[in-house]
């Protein structure tokens, strides 16, 4: 594969001096170079000669600033579904803006991109308006799906003097934030547009993990638990839990791997068929023979070629909708159960808003925070069109082109796929070969 | 209303000194007089004469046993869906008969009535056994649903010699109950039948609250606060709750009181139009545009006569089929929304399963072990076709008969449905009164 | 015993008429009627006669007021430590003047009694203001302990035209609201003094159960849970837990019961030796010898006679300082392990905070609620010096004088006791009887 | 800084062909190369040569192994404190070994190193013993401090004829592991000795993260919150939580960054003063000023130059006794409180037991898994001496001398520490610069 172009964009010179250079208690004072970057493959096989490798620019505050703090404006914008985690990192970004560099000026944009449009006033964000919105899940800024005119918002974002804006969004919001950024700059008010990548699913490059994901199956682990009981409690019991993961299997296998209790993980990376002697429904039926109870574990968007129809709409963000792999499966099984004549209790559980919309867990909390913090660094330097992730324990900027470039998939030859098998103890659910 | 017959059935004499009576730790000694029970309705109205009032007996251990422990078996059973609370049940009746009864041959059957006949073979139950099953979800006798032949379940359970059967389940496990006690003593073998009422939606009578309701209500809260999160975070949200109730709305009731969140409670009790003036769907819209956001919670029994075809069919239990008011009430939503151009986001949230398969919380707990003891104690006598209940805080006898004679629900002109409508603030749904 | 006085105070006649009334929803119009109450003991022993008996008068919405809504004035006050629901009870009584009556000035009065003197401004107490607070342990006003200058109370709160003062507290604080109201009256600016009972400990007459108490014997489980998982892990481990419960050991009787972990429950009402063969260290080495490891629970009060210097000292609110029993046990347990040359490891667990400062459980919610509101209906009615409580499941008034007359404690013969008894498996631990 | 010697020992030629080869699964079939490892640092400065830099040998299954798994005998210990995860780690070798290997003979040593004498029998463990344990926090193998005669144990467990020991542990146990080893292969009895990194404090080195220790910061934030309630609740409220970190800090910083509520972050990399202008009690008194209430974390090695008499004494596990800076401080600010006749309610919680017991959250139970497949992949290749670490977010092999050579720390000048500073806002609390 050619290496991604890993350049951080940046608006010009920085020409203010930080206001966290004045501080001089340990950490603060410690400013990033810019000529430290993290390698992005640091596997190294003997004798390789490595210093051509891609690395990642690191994350953090610089000694000059692009803009004067005390004339900044400041914008934060959420889109896309809900995802655990997104009132946490508001709350970080206005909190280091205000605290640390003295920003006065920080705008909330409500219901996604279509709050950076005349249709909807800003909302003013304070230290006190955010103190505690990180106990609630969802969003106080509220989200839409859907785009908008580039062209609309850059001009209104201009009108309003827009120095730095955050963008907390999936791929196809960042991929409408390069393009706002870059019409910014053509329109003569370039904006430091900073993304933190919003992905319920795991699924972006370049980032170790996603914010909210571990929150994500976490909770689903409770449903899996729930379908383990039901399996349990009745004869010949089958629990199916259908979870988040349209393209990438993250959340299923961690779900999986969270319990004991899963005998068939099903995700969008390893295809499986549903009849013959391989298949899904043979080895389901030899499960329950054994053990009289199983849990089957499916991502949202597995399985999809079993279904007709599937991949010919699309929802209002432009994501193909999927086809219901969940009820198809429990129709599926029930039918092959009664044609048989084997008796069976399928309970079918598809938490879906139950998990995107709790607050962040500890831990994710600590990272939102993270986050936060350092996209309000990038952003007072004019560093532009980049997302803040986390690489191989440090936090990184990476260019929006490159994030959004290709999507992360569970390795079917990886080892989190392998820890899935050993601890399922599936077996193969295919004649081909995993794609 | 006709007082209800609340004399407590027996199989005979009590022959035998009751181990308890050895042990002289406080508490332990002070027995149940049978001449104690407790008043039906302790509503005074000044002046008025109240001995005659039906009154329940007090449950509790008796000096004088039908049965001699070191002799006795005693069975457990679970019937129907699951419920929090049902290990902690079966854990309770092990260690009383174990621990302070001494009783040493405890068998559970697995897989509710079906367990009872020679289909299944019986569990031994020992306190080693059953130590920590309360950590966990479901039953582990595991439960089905539908009727067995009550004269090939007295003969099996007969040549089994179970003396004192604990049966945990629905209004119609105590129907059949009742038939067992009835055909074990036709059958000159006599089954102390002891009943431990389970329902999830709290709607047995003389019942002051069904174990696993507080656990189920307060599990269906948080559905309830992820349904808000996701109607805050969206143009015009709305969240809507399906929660359990077929005929009774106590769950959706309680879950409302204990959030702030929500705005229109629907229950099988309380009719509601959908259309006109005063019809949900208006109010839904008023609702909309003075705050952008609202939360509906309905029980699953609500609103039936608004369903087609609703009532035809019944489950394996001979429950009535109910139409399914929650998907019916998210297309009639948004078809409605759409047909007047006005934009609404509508999440769906149906957490049945993940509500049913939770283990019982601490309260529950406690409460499991006293129903549970209590149990063991009305067995020990001979006691049968009761169900131990707890009235005004008091654990109580109540016939098998009078419990099921008619179900508990929501009194619209009660002190409960005035709380909702307090929290709620919902207006008037219907043109015509609560029936 | 001789019967308490039930009869409710009232500020005088009712002449206004409720805005409830004019609400035609089920339930809102069903008003209570004065010449209703319930019972206060419904015990029935066949043939006796039970009219005479006293009885409570019922809670709710009468349909004339003494106050005018539109000119009200309402107080709230929070006072003595922490306990969950106190900001659900808080905004409960804010919602139903707000919305309910109109009442449109609500002062929250700052860190308990001392924020009704001129020392502290009150907080202007609106629906969006305490919309979210119960998401929150702790008391949005705060709280203090100690008492103030009665007169100078009343002074201040005629000066702010208090008409109804709502009081969230303990027995010391009821006392207090008792002297306010009496000193408003004979100030000639009558206050309708409500009380809402807060005691963690659940140990005030009257009242089946106190808000809060059941989340915090929840809370207090978690702490034995892992006591015992100490306990397991380490040769001879002993796991002890202390638990809230100066004079009433229902935190520590409901906590045992809540788990299976518990072999010793030491509660104030049924004293126990420490030496001698029916000592607790004998049985706690027998329990040892047995099953290698032991999870006792103590409520603070218990075992004070074995304390030398105990109850000399009295804190800010006037309660004895009770002698440390956990760190005294702690002490004497591992002396004597040592002193005989037994291997031991005793983990010592006092939870105290961090169950006192949790948010109310959804049942706690949903019972804060309910006292919120017939706080509300009470004080509008001029109905004065007393509390709300709940009494057999109904919400009932109870005079001061007669909550406060006696604590409530667990009775050594009683069935509760004896539930605690069956599940610890422990032996009388004291040569005396329980007093 | 030397680099490290990262070479894995290993007990000799593999000559058996791993089991795991016969599996045609996607992910089960990739065996991983020797020759392939991860560098230790990945940091890029432009133009700088990386060849040469250290790197750690990757984890997972080889193709050859150095065991006969039908003849394996493959040993268990647990070692020392508690920690949340023990369990799941316990039952992922048990399940990997006996269902991926083959491996039929599985030996837990109970109660710690003195399980692997003569002392204490062994448990046999199986896929159904360890089933549901890791629903539990704990060990199911106990634990014990105290270090054991190596030769007594290598006698021991040649006795046995155990094969793998995979010690779960600390930086002593590792110690005692790495010792226990090379006295197997001095003894002639060359078992393949293989660590899970034990330290709730995180501090191991070449360890990303440690397992349990998200679990544990996770716990400790509830302490927190209750901290930020309870100083909430009463006039100049003062929360203080003392947290585990005897050496390093990390579970106070990622605890004060999970909440927002924390004003003081103490930890041991950092000193601080405790009068002065810069000391903590001047701080603590200008917040109060500022706010009303405040909350301090402190980790137990925080400060210990403050305390007289630290540092003397020894635990039976060899680690120094701290002295206790949580009641030292406690009763410093209140001394000094008082002594100037200031206002402030100081509550204090230790939550440590309360922590330690606790199961594993989702995330660290896929943690557990992970590593304790991987453990049981380097034993059977008879790599011993080693570490099963994460490093980068790949599972590494690190040896034990490297591991234990020196304690992970809070980097004062890192980013974490950083981020602490801006999440809490306090100030520099010391004159002299941070060690």
């Amino acid at each position: 594969m050619t290496p991604p172009d890993l350049r951080i964009d940046s608006l010009g010179t920085c020409q203010f001096v930080s206001p966290l250079a004045a501080d001089d208690s340990p950490g603060a004072t410690v400013f990033v170079d810019d000529s430290h970057s993290i390698l992005l493959d640091d596997v190294v096989v003997q004798g390789e000669r490595i210093e051509d490798r891609p690395a990642l620019e690191l994350a953090g505050p610089r000694p000059r600033l692009f803009f004067d703090p005390a004339l900044t404006t400041l914008g934060i914008v959420t889109c896309g579904g809900l995802c655990p985690g997104l009132n946490d990192v508001i709350r970080g970004i206005v909190m280091t803006a205000w605290h640390r560099y003295g920003v006065r000026r920080i705008l909330g944009f409500p219901y996604g991109y279509r709050g950076c449009t005349p249709q909807c006033e800003p909302i003013a964000l304070t230290p006190e308006r955010v103190a505690d919105i990180h106990e609630q899940g969802g969003t106080m800024l509220a989200s839409s799906r859907g785009q908008q005119d580039v062209a609309v918002m850059a001009a209104h974002l201009a009108s309003l003097g827009v120095d730095v804006l955050c963008v907390i969004g999936g791929d196809g919001t960042l991929r409408g934030a390069q393009a706002l950024g870059e019409a910014t700059r053509a329109a003569g008010h370039p904006i430091a547009v900073v993304g933190i990548p919003k992905t319920i699913d795991n699924d972006i490059e370049f980032i170790d993990q996603s914010f909210g994901f571990e929150t994500a199956f976490s909770a689903a682990m409770h449903a899996i638990r729930c379908a383990h009981n039901e399996a349990r409690g009745a004869p010949n019991g089958i629990g199916l839990v259908k979870l988040m993961g349209r393209h990438s299997g993250f959340i299923a296998c961690h779900a999986s791997l969270a319990t004991s209790h899963v005998n068939f993980t099903l995700i969008p990376e390893v295809p499986f068929d549903l009849d013959g002697e391989h298949g899904l429904l043979a080895a389901l039926k030899r499960r329950l023979d054994a053990r009289q109870h199983a849990v089957i574990v499916v991502a949202e968007g597995a399985g999809q070629s079993l279904l007709k129809n599937a991949g010919a709409a699309r929802d209002a963000s432009g994501n193909i909708r999927l086809g219901d792999i969940g009820t198809f499966l429990a129709d599926r099984i029930n039918a092959h159960f009664a044609a048989n004549g084997w008796e069976a209790t399928l309970k079918y559980i598809d938490p879906s808003y139950i998990i995107r919309s709790v607050p962040a867990n500890p831990a994710d909390s600590v990272f939102c925070w993270r986050l936060a913090t350092n996209a309000v660094h990038a952003g007072m330097c004019g560093k532009t069109q980049l997302v803040i992730g986390q690489w191989h324990g440090r936090f990184v900027h990476v260019p929006i082109a490159a994030a959004i470039a290709r999507r992360k998939q569970v390795d079917p030859q990886g080892d989190l796929w392998r820890n899935v098998l050993e601890s399922t103890g599936q077996p193969r659910l295919s004649q081909c070969t995993a794609h």
